[in-house]
């Protein structure tokens, strides 16, 4: 055996099978082992398996809640110093980008908290468009956060997630037209589509809009803004996050359905 | 000369006079002596005075950004461990009672970021109500986590700004009802209110409303939620937040009427 695998066996040697593959995996992904197991098992349990194993656990929904705060410090300031001429409006919108469900739901696929997640395999398809993944890493970055300190977090956070997932050039670089990508959407699905105004509040020089989607005429989606324009776009990507989780789900539930029929 | 004052006194030596008051006043706010003072000096410089002084300088906005993540990351751990068995909801609300805008103005001019901050007088009535204080509070948050790091960062909001200015007990009891609050409001002003639905959408099991406050008929606000009653509390927080800014600006206005006048 190796001496680092012999190192291992020998840190973990107090952990039963279960927690040992868990402690392992966690070395794996952050590159440090766990001080407090206890931590990683909160961040991976889903509120369905907190349910059905009882009401004396909980699940990494406080944890979810302190990682996204943490999470969001990191991401701000390191796009604060990689654009030092960049205007605050840029720096939250792209880091938006980069921490949005959709994204972090990805991550967490990609490294493998996917995997670790414990939930009740019954309400998965219930469950999964309700962005489980994502909420398990923004708790992981919780757990780590509280088990090894901010700059450990920190450096987890932007030489493991940022720098080998996410391609800032391209995040910038991508149009954010969202109201454009619904009309395509529409269109591809053969579907109609109406911006309406249906009301206006504040004074003149601070004018709100509040704009409402129709597809095949009837109410999607509303959204506000301080001009038109504005106010579309953020309606058009309320909705089209909408379509997306919604689409994730039907996919969850046609792999599920095969696997059932295998 | 007390030898503190001496030392003081030597430590600042290089400054110019001015600078010598402000390194002063950032020691008294956070009993640290400022290492990079150009930080503090960009987080009380508002965009009226940046653009009075020309294109070449930035306001604070950027340090604004960074310090608002910084300090709801330090807000949302103190919580998490504050209150072990309280859910992820409730952490979140005690959390934006603590940093939301109006707090965060009173926390400045409390702390004497206030009387720091550089702005265009001329402009200070247009500023006023757009929370320039609240502003500079969250800059100063940024520079001095720059200038000193997280864990200092973190002593400073916890033992400096959370211990000696928020009673938690008070904020965790005051019972947030905003829509009694507003008709209360409109009773003093001999105003009329009413709260209407103004759009459905979303699917029967995650069906979202749009409600619309009309003040003596007039549209005022509206407000989102997943149900009526979380749609008009969302509505009638945000309108609640517009007429207290609105009787700021107005009681500076009048402030600066009888300055002149004298």
């Amino acid at each position: 055996m190796p001496s680092v695998l012999k190192k291992i066996a020998s840190l973990f040697r107090f952990y039963n099978e279960k927690d040992k593959r868990l402690a392992i995996a966690i070395l794996q992904i952050t590159g440090r082992r766990p001080l407090n197991l206890k931590l990683y098992k909160l961040a991976i349990r889903h509120a369905s398996a907190a349910e059905v194993s009882g009401s004396g656990k909980n699940g990494n929904e406080r944890l979810e809640y302190l990682g996204d705060a943490i999470l969001g410090a990191i991401v701000a300031e390191y796009l604060f110093k990689k654009f030092p001429y960049k205007d605050e409006g840029f720096l939250t919108e792209i880091r938006s980008r980069i921490v949005n469900r959709e994204s972090l739901n990805d991550l967490a696929r990609k490294i493998g908290i996917g995997e670790l997640i414990e939930f009740d395999a019954k309400r998965r398809v219930h469950y999964s468009h309700k962005s489980m993944y994502g909420d398990a890493m923004e708790a992981f970055v919780g757990a780590y956060y509280l088990d090894r300190g901010f700059y450990e977090c920190k450096s987890f956070v932007l030489n493991r997630l940022i720098a080998n997932h996410f391609d800032l050039e391209q995040i910038v670089q991508s149009e954010l037209n969202h109201k454009s990508r619904l009309i395509e959407w529409a269109q591809r699905e053969n579907k109609q589509v109406r911006f309406e105004v249906i009301a206006e509040q504040g004074s003149n020089h601070h004018k709100e809009f509040i704009i409402q989607i129709l597809i095949d005429g009837e109410p999607a989606m509303t959204g506000n803004g301080f001009s038109k324009k504005k106010a579309e776009q953020a309606a058009a990507a309320k909705l089209l996050e909408q379509i997306r989780t919604a689409a994730a789900a039907a996919a969850q539930q046609q792999n599920n359905n095969l696997a059932e029929n295998k």
